[in-house]
């Protein structure tokens, strides 16, 4: 063995998993979320900035009214998950900076003075935590199905506010019928890793 | 069990593993970065786009050169970490879409006919494959050490090109002495998520 993860492992997060796109009506619980949650904050972001926020839409009113602001293809799924997430990014976390960094306080009057050096600091590090995130739901037996379809300035204006720059939506739950596209082609070793 | 993820799994990946930032000098093969690659290769991005590229960082001349443009803070364990990754967005990623998502080769001129758009999805979805990356590489039973502290555009120019765009930099290999920083707090799921 190559890798030092177990094979089930291997299948459950990479191999076997897809882009789900329908869902089952079985509900995700909250423990869920908050397992999928607790796992993935331990995963590794600059300064331990963990900028990542999320919205979970849940009432049938802001279902209604987030589904309106999808793109036509990612509505259909949006409405009929049992849980819908907005990843967003948190520009303004070095709030919590000092208390996530406490061996250096001073990294955020330091290094992110500026609110752009905030903004592509959060966008960098709340994305990667986006990846930990959907490998997350699939830690947790569900199916993701990440989005970026949408009206991003209305999801921002609608769910969040100035501070909070979306990123991108995730549909989670349990796979319905014909949940999955054949598995697409990927690029080779070769194609995508260069040794110099 | 919550989780579907077995508990060693979740150790291995997110609770027992930190970022590394000192090495042994215990080789990393090709064979298990090969083994890394095509474990994460199959989690997704927008259209299957794929956009994340690595360059391995090898020869004394080229990590020389590197560590030059490293953050002084970073010199000495890219130094010495048995491999140095630098992982890059790939902004003309379409050149391969056709062949990555091909039931709708439209995809490259439909979606993504101006630069702009390109290099904003790019930076994205590769940022998302960098996540898979780190969590692939403690996969193969080795320590990360992602960082972004560099000279960016000296490091695009040196060992890439206008088309491809540095994200970060990733240390690789066995832990050394003192290899880990006491864990950080995290946010609360009550900090980081909120429903609506």
């Amino acid at each position: 063995m190559t890798l030092a993860l177990d094979a089930a492992a291997q299948d459950l997060l990479f191999r076997e998993a897809h882009t789900a796109n329908t869902f089952t009506d079985e509900p995700v619980t909250e423990e869920q979320l908050r397992a999928v949650y607790d796992l993935i904050k331990f995963a590794p972001t600059a300064f331990n900035q963990s900028p990542l926020r999320v919205v979970l839409v849940q009432s049938e009113e802001a279902r209604e009214r987030l589904t309106g602001l999808m793109a036509e293809g990612n509505q259909a799924k949006t409405r009929t998950a049992p849980v819908v997430a907005i990843l967003a990014a948190d520009n303004e976390f070095t709030e919590e900076l000092p208390t996530l960094f406490p061996h250096f306080p001073q990294a955020k009057d330091v290094f992110f003075a500026e609110r752009p050096v905030r903004e592509q600091s959060a966008a960098l590090n709340a994305t990667l935590q986006a990846g930990y995130f959907i490998l997350g739901v699939r830690a947790a037996g569900l199916a993701a199905g990440p989005m970026t379809g949408f009206d991003h300035a209305a999801v921002q204006k609608e769910f969040l506010d100035g501070d909070h720059t979306p990123l991108m939506i995730v549909n989670i739950g349990k796979p319905g019928a014909d949940a999955f596209y054949p598995r697409s082609p990927r690029l080779s070793y070769e194609q995508a890793v260069t040794t110099v």
